[in-house]
């Protein structure tokens, strides 16, 4: 399931270092537009739907998708999706930037109740609280208590992270999010120029293997940590989530009420654990 | 035009150091959501739509309002709007997370034209460069030549746009946008936890001013540069946009495109430069 096409483009570039500028190559990320789409089945009708157009870099497009449907509630286990193809239609000049998804017989869905559209009420009553609401009325349940990780283990996590980057490495310009067991082994490893986008790459890969929820890992992201990242990873029923980052206000609260560990600013030589402290070992 | 939500928030941290922990206090970036709704007039009729939810850092929120508005070709002057206000009902629990942007009578708008969608086609046909052509169909001219800007300037934004960052010294978790004229001198700055927030601060900020174009300015950004971001400079008419990380290769198409002047991995000792290199004084 790789994308068909490449992560990084090469571009010309002029270097300016102390008054001197020297005009050479350089890589960089690639950007396009994926939009991904669901089909279904309902009362013997065959409906389908645009449900998100997102900037990413090319590459793991069916996990991008399959990811995005769990962290939308739209899936919520393997089985729940019958096929992922791209929609590729003769004389296209980019027939991979559109992936439709297919939804199992039987599985209900309404575009209309998407997070974004949850988010939205009637009255002007809108708040980080009814987002972490939303989410409960969703069926999110809290994380369930034990997994341990040592302090160890997760010092090194950035770095492990970032040897496993192989486009970080040649463009400088990719946000990554791996996934670790409590021992520090790597399980897998996404990257985009979107930092939420290389989170639903990661999901979507462990959902198509069928290893959600995603039990005694430990999530390492490049950046920082905002609520929609928590979301996607209290989704996917990861326990602990570290980064290299801060976390915001809504990120530590989501991580609160569902019972995640939430580790922030981790270095070599030290982190900041903000929810969830049991699940580090001594 | 303050926002009445404080940017940071006090929480309680657990701090690991060399294999010592303490419990300590540290302060988040706050993180809210953010929904704007377009009120308008046509045949006589007042139509009130709700156009975006954004996970933001309360605080210039009409700003944001204005700048989104902007980059979505929904306004594009100061004139077009008539009133920015928040949507308070009593006896709601946040009642500063809605904002209502009235436009100007005569002003057309059609929700179903926001960026999002015109990216949508019928066929699999979405692409980068139907992105450009989108721009250029929705009426965006290539920025004018002149404007020169020399390279010590350019190596000091950095270090000028975090002097000028209230907010990240405290938090360490907040992305930065600032404005600058050629001889290096801040004239705006805005913070978000998200990197598109803060540039729509920045630029309805502006607006709001009556700015709009930002002839003869230089932007700089504290992180990565996608397309989503020299879109909104285009828009604004920012001939320079200067960041500290790595620009996507969408970014770079669209600079070259409209003829912005594109410069990533800015430092003390130096920068690259991407495209519109004339602007760059020896």
């Amino acid at each position: 399931m790789t994308s068909p096409l490449a992560g990084q483009v090469q571009h010309s570039v002029v270097r300016y270092r102390q008054g001197e500028h020297v005009r050479t190559g350089d890589l960089l990320a690639v950007e396009e537009p994926l939009e991904i789409r669901v089909q279904w089945e309902a009362d013997g009708r065959i409906s389908r739907e645009s449900v998100s157009i997102t900037m990413r870099t090319p590459g793991a497009d069916f996990d991008l998708a399959a990811g995005f449907l769990l962290g939308e509630s739209v899936i919520s286990r393997r089985e729940d999706i019958v096929d992922i193809s791209y929609c590729h239609e003769e004389g296209e000049p980019q027939p991979f930037n559109t992936v439709t998804v297919t939804l199992a017989p039987g599985l209900t869905f309404d575009p209309a109740l998407l997070a974004r559209h949850i988010l939205t009420s009637a009255s002007c009553g809108i708040c980080g609280k009814a987002a972490l609401d939303a989410l409960q009325i969703r069926g999110c349940r809290a994380l369930p208590p034990g997994c341990s990780v040592s302090g160890t283990v997760v010092r090194g996590l950035p770095a492990a992270l970032h040897a496993a980057q192989p486009l970080f490495n040649l463009t400088g310009g990719l946000h990554a999010a791996g996934l670790f067991d409590t021992e520090g082994r790597l399980l897998s490893v996404a990257e985009d120029v979107g930092r939420h986008n290389a989170l639903d790459k990661l999901i979507g890969e462990r959902l198509l293997h069928g290893a959600v929820p995603l039990q005694d890992t430990v999530l390492q992201l490049s950046g920082r940590v905002g609520f929609e990242l928590v979301q996607k990873a209290v989704l996917a029923g990861i326990p602990v989530v570290a980064a290299v980052g801060a976390p915001s206000s809504l990120a530590v609260e989501l991580a609160e009420t569902f019972n995640l560990t939430l580790v922030g600013f981790v270095q070599p030589d030290g982190f900041n654990v903000y929810t969830g402290q049991e699940r580090l070992a001594a």
